[in-house]
């Protein structure tokens, strides 16, 4: 069972690690952020439980302690309970969410170890919106995806709107970085992966008819940009969502959804 | 060419309109709002222009002005030109966009107008977000959806919010509203859609099956309650889009693009 230890100052420094979140996560990817993975509220804090990613502590009010209580059974870590508005005052704003866990990232999985077990993988290129690589992460869990691989210029997908959008997935859904982009692609396609990249041209094959590979790789690139010719040209195909003629392209994640539902659109 | 009204005093009630976005536009669905439709940015005025929404003012600083010159030129009404930090205390935040259009709302559609030229609808009850219903507009632009229809308990399309996610196509794809419901589904039916419940329920049938009729009304409840068994009852199938075991529900934008999906996918 979590220590329980009652915080009644706000400057108390032992949750330092939930201090001005909004400040202090804008680049927890850069060595001046913690670095620490946050799950806010109960639901994706039980998600963060039953991840490879253990939390160090929980800061949170009475209620959702006890929402949490058989989840936490047997989590040896402190739970810093709290009222609320001493909570908005750490945090640095109010969290409806009334519960925080902090974890710190684990080692990052090696592409290989994904993509042994995987037969529909997503890899992204310049996807530097975290709420697009939020719901990304949701879709794929939602529908099966193995995994997502970054290439060049993403966004992390650990950032706290990124966790909180995802609705915990990004803790779930194994994720690894290809460093050589886009040589690195050979690493799938030597896995015998189809690599598909999906762009809004006109001349691309219908994505129904293009995606044949019994293991398939969906390349997105970032809203407008797309994916850069360089990665496209490393890729199997060209492939389309057909849309209506005079209309723009779709939200990243949706056309993401949507080629993802194409792999389970029909029982196998 | 429109007349342009330099403005130096935010408190100029010429531009009483635009005033206080934030707190004015939250339910212009209420006598208590103005009841205005507000587009935002070049792109989405421009949307604006190009629709039944028709401005009766504008108010923008000089550069938006000159990038719309040209789409301005046969509009009949002021241009309130006015600096970025005036404007700022007009509409109550700095609005990076840098214009804003107001239009009255027009007469409300007909069903049978837009259902009489259609062969793909959604029809929406409960879905209170206006974030969703934007991102359901834009993915219904986007793949040649030809209108969308609500019944009970949804948010307001044209409130401020769902014009900008929407990226204008709130103000382009026809809507109506069902005023008994689910009675006047039977409005759709008389015209032979068939009218397809999308739900999570693992016994439903996988909607690449469902889908069988000509003409199709795709029926979708809010993220959570999902349809109530009144309006599915009042349906021809129940429909699920095949998801992973044990992950919660699909976001209803990105479900609903999913099915919009379905009707598209390979070129007829």
């Amino acid at each position: 069972m979590v220590h329980v230890i009652d915080i009644d100052d706000p400057s108390d420094p032992r949750v330092d690690d939930f201090r001005d979140l909004n400040s202090s996560d804008r680049r927890p990817d850069l060595p001046g952020g913690k670095g620490l993975v946050i799950a806010e509220g109960v639901f994706v804090v039980q998600r963060m439980l039953d991840s490879r990613f253990s939390p160090t502590a929980l800061l949170g009010v009475g209620r959702r302690l006890e929402e949490l209580a058989e989840d936490l059974r047997d989590v040896d870590v402190p739970f810093y309970r709290i009222d609320a508005d001493t909570m908005a005052k750490v945090v640095g704003f109010h969290l409806n969410r009334g519960v925080l866990a902090a974890a710190h990232r684990p080692e990052p999985l090696e592409p290989g170890e994904i993509l042994d077990k995987a037969t529909t993988v997503a890899v992204l290129e310049g996807v530097n919106d975290h709420e697009n690589i939020g719901s990304m992460f949701r879709n794929a869990a939602g529908l099966g995806v193995d995994g997502i691989l970054f290439g060049k210029g993403c966004a992390d997908p650990l950032y706290r709107r990124a966790v909180r959008v995802s609705m915990g997935h990004v803790l779930r859904v194994p994720f690894a970085h290809l460093d050589h982009w886009p040589q690195d692609l050979d690493i799938l396609r030597s896995r015998g992966f189809q690599l598909i990249s999906l762009t809004p041209n006109p001349s691309a094959i219908p994505l129904a008819e293009a995606m044949t590979g019994e293991k398939v790789a969906l390349l997105l690139g970032a809203e407008g940009p797309g994916l850069t010719e360089a990665t496209m040209q490393a890729t199997d195909v060209r492939a389309r969502i057909p849309m209506a003629p005079g209309t723009d392209s779709l939200n990243v994640a949706t056309a993401a959804a949507m080629a993802f539902y194409e792999r389970v659109r029909l029982p196998r």
